[in-house]
């Protein structure tokens, strides 16, 4: 087969640990399956700010062109919390999305039946609930202008949202494709009671929605989403919507699910190139113990072979696994009920190639 | 007792039919304590749009200006979404917390106990919880210019998130004020790892918080507090953030709580003077028949005598009657488990009433 090439960038606190079971999984469907890879690993985040002064190195980067798709661990931690903007974790995420063109956020918010119990909700209202929010990644309020200036009442911040109608079209055009594989709903977030960029958000979709007559549309206000994800997530197949919005309505989906220590996701430019990674943080905590829970960025390494390298029936293998792995009872800590039960991260990396 | 003057603003939907109910509960205020009313009546969106082809026409908004505090019932309907932005309900309520410097709102998130059950969220977790989101109302990406323009990649639309340090610090102080007669915990919601705005933001609360050393501060990031309302709501007492966030957080701890239909409001400026109203909307689709929930509009009425009166006594009583029937089992269809047993608005106006 032909060779594929990762970059892999562990990233800060737990996400070295993570990986290295990811990276174990990977090496496995090689075996299983004659693929090849090639990783090759980069520095980014909080370390990479220690060791060469930059949030997002010009090598790094470079590193993230030449591959095919880019798998990442967390970055981020108190350490670098209160460092000037040039100097933090997220200025180099923020940088790299932006660099690698990563204008769509995938966050898949999966109800996992043995962790129904660990969600806040009653067991009930989350039954069948199965929803991916797509969310615009590299326009709105995030990379508008920013300044400071002296006004009539003293000093004053501004951020500028803007979005133009192609950056809406891509995003749009990609959610009605995802939505057509699967339940055909797609709900459109805005606020478009208020804000023109909303207003051109809707326009655009109101276009684009007769080119796929069988997705059936709605608009959601932004507000009114952030409820409806508590009264009936079941309801909701494919959610869009633009990035400041999404930022809370992906987190606050995640949540629900009860299994945020469990769930992938994917920030994907244009063709087949995507960068991968935990909803999780890098939970500086626990960093360095051996019992973080590696199953996210697992599941993130099936979303890549999904989505950039088509190699489903792997995407399936590691999938089935961790699901035979959680029916067998198998637990990190974050999950367990009887933590004194608890497996480890490798032991957990371990079980799941076991059972591929 | 000096006469208070009240702008009473029914609007649409199922607006005229709860206020009618509030009213009663005032008058019954009158006889009780002695008081003394003076109301008027403003016309006030879509109805406003109708008969005098604006959503806040000039007379509803001097009758708002003399007046001592207004309450409000509900604006909005199907009938107005597709206007033209100036003949839109929501732009006369944008008009009104400009035009009347309401820079404040305040909506407890309150669990009712006999509604618990009717929260998504597990009884468990809703134990305890008792919050109170404040939100600055009059500025923010909400009031920034906004436009379209011609750019590179076609049209593009541009809105604009601009704050004062100023506006953030009354907003603030007054967030710290209420937290200080409370549990006396603030958190502070923002996204300064993003925006400018939000490090402003920030930089105000730090320079304030000594002024307030019983107060304990956090700073939560927007998207952590979408998580953190469904991880732990009770945790929280006293929630300060901006314009597009408070919407966004104060609509998702309203429902919550399962109450939605419960909640009252209060929009205030400078001095004592204040706008109230439920937190639902105008529920068109039930209008005219007698059927809505005017709890959540009596309550405002409570919400009123407390914040802008002064008048404790009378809106314990007030909020005691409505427990009394709660607990004397009586519902509205909205909260009756046996919907066949329901009372309707009226009725349930009367025996709240008739409980003082
Ligand atoms: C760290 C932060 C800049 C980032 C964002 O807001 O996009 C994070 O919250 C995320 O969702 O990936
Ligand atoms: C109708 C709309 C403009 C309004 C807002 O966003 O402020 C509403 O959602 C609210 O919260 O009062």
């Amino acid at each position: 087969a032909e060779v594929k090439k990762i970059a892999v960038i562990p990233g800060d606190g737990i996400g070295p640990e993570v990986v290295g079971e990811a990276l174990k999984v990977l090496k496995k469907t090689e075996e299983l399956f004659g693929y090849q890879f090639e990783t090759e690993q980069g520095l980014f985040g909080g370390i990479a700010i220690d060791e060469k002064g930059t949030p997002l190195p010009q090598e790094t980067l470079e590193l993230c062109q030449k591959a095919d798709a880019v798998l990442l661990g967390a970055v981020g931690g108190p350490k670098w919390d209160s460092n000037p903007k040039e100097l933090r974790p997220e200025t180099g995420l923020l940088g790299i999305r932006k660099a690698l063109g990563l204008f769509s956020n995938i966050r898949p918010a999966t109800v996992f039946d043995c962790l129904k119990e660990a969600s806040t909700l009653k067991p009930e209202v989350l039954e069948g609930t199965d929803l991916i929010v797509v969310r615009e990644l590299t326009g709105g309020i995030y990379f508008g202008e920013k300044f400071r200036r002296e006004g009539a009442n003293g000093q004053e911040a501004v951020d500028t949202c803007v979005y133009n109608v192609q950056e809406v079209e891509r995003i749009v055009r990609q959610a009605f494709e995802i939505a057509g594989t699967r339940r055909k709903k797609l709900a459109s977030v805005d606020k478009a009671n208020v804000l023109e960029t909303s207003r051109l958000w809707r326009e655009v979709v109101n276009r684009i929605a007769p080119e796929y007559p069988e997705v059936e549309v709605e608009h959601v206000l932004v507000d009114n989403c952030a409820m409806q994800l508590l009264r009936r997530p079941s309801s909701f197949d494919v959610i869009v919507t633009e990035n400041m919005f999404g930022d809370i309505l992906s987190d606050e989906a995640a949540m629900l699910t009860g299994s945020i220590g469990m769930l992938s996701s994917a920030s994907l430019g244009e063709g087949s190139f995507g960068l991968y990674e935990p909803v999780h943080g890098s939970a500086p905590d626990i960093a360095g113990q051996g019992i973080a829970n590696p199953i996210a960025t697992i599941l993130s390494v099936a979303l890549m072979f999904r989505l950039t390298f088509g190699y489903h029936e792997a995407a399936q293998a590691i999938e089935d696994a961790v699901k035979h792995v959680l029916d067998a009872g198998h637990r990190t800590g974050d999950i367990a009920v009887d933590k004194s039960k608890a497996v480890g991260t490798a032991a957990m990396g371990d079980l799941i190639v076991a059972a591929m």
